[in-house]
């Protein structure tokens, strides 16, 4: 099998995992569903959950020097004649004569150096003209120019023009940050590539203002930051590619620009962009709003506007290279000695939409259950877990591989003190036992013995 | 001063509050900012995160018979189409012939017997017209009839047309739940009373599906846990009103409705809905996609569309509600016995933005700055905390307290074991609270000593 034949077979295999264990389906499936537009399942909400919650206290909690907030997307539309959006966000587009299908110019496949339409073949496309990507809509009864908004593209333009308020309420001084997660919209012409690029996105983005002298090297702290960040959630530095895009190909107002790409069975893609954007944004909206938009440094009485690095990442995207980060397949034997594929997702533990699954080993057994159920009451309040009391614990296992829960805990006879008969324990095997649990690794599906007593903290470290 | 005019004045001062100390901003402000929109800052967005994560947690996480999900804002039309919305989902609308200013039609103000403009105070209006508060927009080039989208106007219906998605992949047996927590958006006439009625806006909804015969236990069954909620988070029992919506008021297929009311400064309006609608919902979508919506009970083999309650809570006017609970003003003595006016908001600490303030005593102190340091680096991966070094210690409280700040922390020089004059310590007293801090409680103002190695432990039992 080709390299892109075993890359397209294992991202089909990846989808049809998502769908079947709940993580991700497709919007309005039973009306046929809608192109570029995806909702997240019981598992895929966890997980997208723990990326943002994690990336939340990363950014805005741990850190003195940071502030979030959370803006609307619907804003008024002089936002986005400020920013250039209205003007300048669009893609190029063709239509083919032929077959009417309309496509990105610049996405066209190529035969003998002539474009042709993916759709039909045909070579009879029209002319590239430009479609805003902004979704449009009205605000007020009435449809008019004077009712127009659009649906936020991004969400970085809420942290520019609240700069001011910001500034005044949170007392910060430079260089500080503003981060926000929300959603933003774009109406791309062929949404592509599973929730890679889908016209309903949620992204995570932080302004980061500095003084001009300090923007180029803060660009590279942040660079740092975010690779660590990466690593932290389960995906090695050494799978980001670093692009630092060349003069030319930057926005003309960047005087540097990194994106982050990784390496989806699709091809190498970017997962997110680390910008200087000097004064661009914060010039833009005082020219357009009049407002002062500057910063005043108390210390040496200078007053300008400040620069800004802009490290901007997008969630599903994130959880998508989380998914086939941690998607693995491989030939294990069971207890009857033959050979199966086992499916696993080897996620971070504090990525993983579950943490433990808690098993009673037989669920007609009154004190097995009543024991995992007390176990699953002490740590619940803590963390996410699920019991499950129906088949062989095997199969218990596989379920929760397959969702990428990273520990097990299985109340078995020893738990309670009696042998697998039914007797009460007396050995000095058995009474050791007392109150403790088989705890099973999910990687490497080592067991051990671990005392009740001490699972929430033992857990609690390996998952914050 | 009236009641009318006691209410008004206390919620001008909590709008000024929330702008002042950024709870709240009007959205895209330096515009001029647009009606029925709002921001939140960096105190607000994270009081919001804090009543979600309550929810979610409550609702998900430390439940077996609920999974979440996270359904997109834009879906297939015919999801409208099927629940009634786009027919339906309307106000009615007057013009006014003088000013030509819009207005719900059922909000008018009435003067012997007659409705007029509040605008102008002309009588001349049209007849009301049904104007749909659904947001219309298009997906894909082209903006057809074809390509026609709403925003959602309710997260509900996602929970609806993924029934069998989640049902199939999460092994859930009647009863079980779904809830989400998003943003959707109506197109109001006449957006009002600051976030609680505005044009974006955040639900948090439940949608439980359970047997016929048990929706109406099961009604009140979720009356109870959401009151519970609500005393949770600081909002007490006897503040919220219970109405028990008549026959004739329901909505035609809803067996039983509960309003959940609280008493907000501008007059007595609803927080949440909690609504048997039997198996309106389901059979709508089963009738217009074909797609089987129905239940299998493995036990008696029979099939049947379970029935559904949904307990609707809004995220906005509950983070409202939070806010006026809390908002207090209050005559306190300062140090040198002038009388003053604390502000202060009495959050329930699991609410409240920030858990503690971190304070050293005296900014040029090096011992007692780098101390206060080791405390946040303690306490930060657990919890939100603010350090502030700057201004009398008693200023840094009244901050803490404006924002809702239930502990804070001072690093004094017992801390680090020295008398005030920076002798060493030798007596018993000093060596005695080597490694205590001052603990001040923000409601009774009242100071106590603790061990900073019981800190953590101590402020996570209360915030948690």
């Amino acid at each position: 099998m080709s390299t892109i034949d075993s890359n397209t077979r294992r991202m089909e295999k990846i989808v049809s995992l998502c769908k079947r264990r709940g993580f991700i389906f497709q919007s309005s499936e039973i009306y046929g569903g809608l192109n570029g537009f995806w909702d997240y399942g019981p598992m895929g909400v966890e997980l997208k959950r723990n990326l943002k919650d994690f990336w939340w206290r990363r950014t805005v909690r741990e850190r003195d020097d940071m502030v979030g907030m959370d803006g609307s997307i619907i804003m008024n539309r002089a936002v986005w004649k400020a920013s250039g959006h209205e003007a300048t966000f669009s893609d190029p587009m063709v239509d083919c004569k032929s077959c009417k299908a309309r496509h990105r110019a610049d996405q066209l496949p190529e035969k003998g150096g002539a474009k042709y339409c993916p759709n039909c073949g045909s070579r009879e496309l029209t002319e590239p003209r430009d479609f805003n990507l902004m979704f449009k809509s009205h605000a007020g009864p009435l449809e008019t120019e004077d009712n127009l908004v659009y649906l936020r593209p991004e969400t970085a333009q809420a942290m520019f023009v609240n700069f001011r308020n910001v500034l005044d309420t949170s007392r910060k001084k430079l260089p500080f940050g503003i981060a926000q997660i929300g959603k933003a919209f774009r109406n791309e012409i062929n949404p592509r590539n599973y929730i890679f690029r889908s016209r309903e996105f949620e992204q995570m983005e932080i302004e980061y203002f500095c003084r001009a002298e300090d923007g180029l090297a803060l660009t590279d702290y942040w660079l740092e930051q975010r690779l660590r960040f990466y690593e932290d959630i389960g995906i090695p530095r050494e799978k980001i590619h670093i692009v630092d895009i060349p003069d030319g190909d930057r926005a003309f107002y960047s005087k540097k620009t990194y994106d982050l790409e990784y390496e989806f069975p699709f091809g190498v893609s970017e997962l997110e962009g680390i910008a200087y954007r000097t004064d661009y944004d914060l010039s833009a909206h005082i020219a357009a709003s009049g407002k002062p938009l500057d910063y005043f440094d108390e210390v040496t009485k200078e007053k300008f506007v400040p620069h800004v690095v802009e490290p901007s990442a997008g969630v599903d995207r994130t959880t998508l290279a989380l998914i086939c980060e941690a998607f693995a397949e491989e030939t294990v034997t069971d207890e009857k000695g033959n050979a199966e594929t086992r499916t696993v997702l080897r996620f971070h533990p504090r990525m993983a939409p579950i943490k433990a699954g808690i098993f009673p080993l037989l669920k007609n057994k009154p004190e097995l259950v009543a024991k995992a159920r007390e176990i699953v009451d002490l740590l619940r309040p803590h963390m996410m877990v699920q019991s499950d009391e129906s088949g062989a614990i095997g199969r218990r296992y596989r379920r929760q591989d397959e969702v990428g829960t990273p520990f097990c805990v299985t109340v078995d006879f020893a738990t309670i003190g009696e042998s697998e008969r039914g007797e009460e324990g007396q050995g000095s095997n058995a009474s050791g036992q007392l109150d403790t649990v088989t705890l099973r690794h999910r990687d490497s599906m080592q067991q051990e013995r671990i005392a009740i007593a001490d699972l929430r903290d033992w857990l609690l470290e390996r998952i914050r």
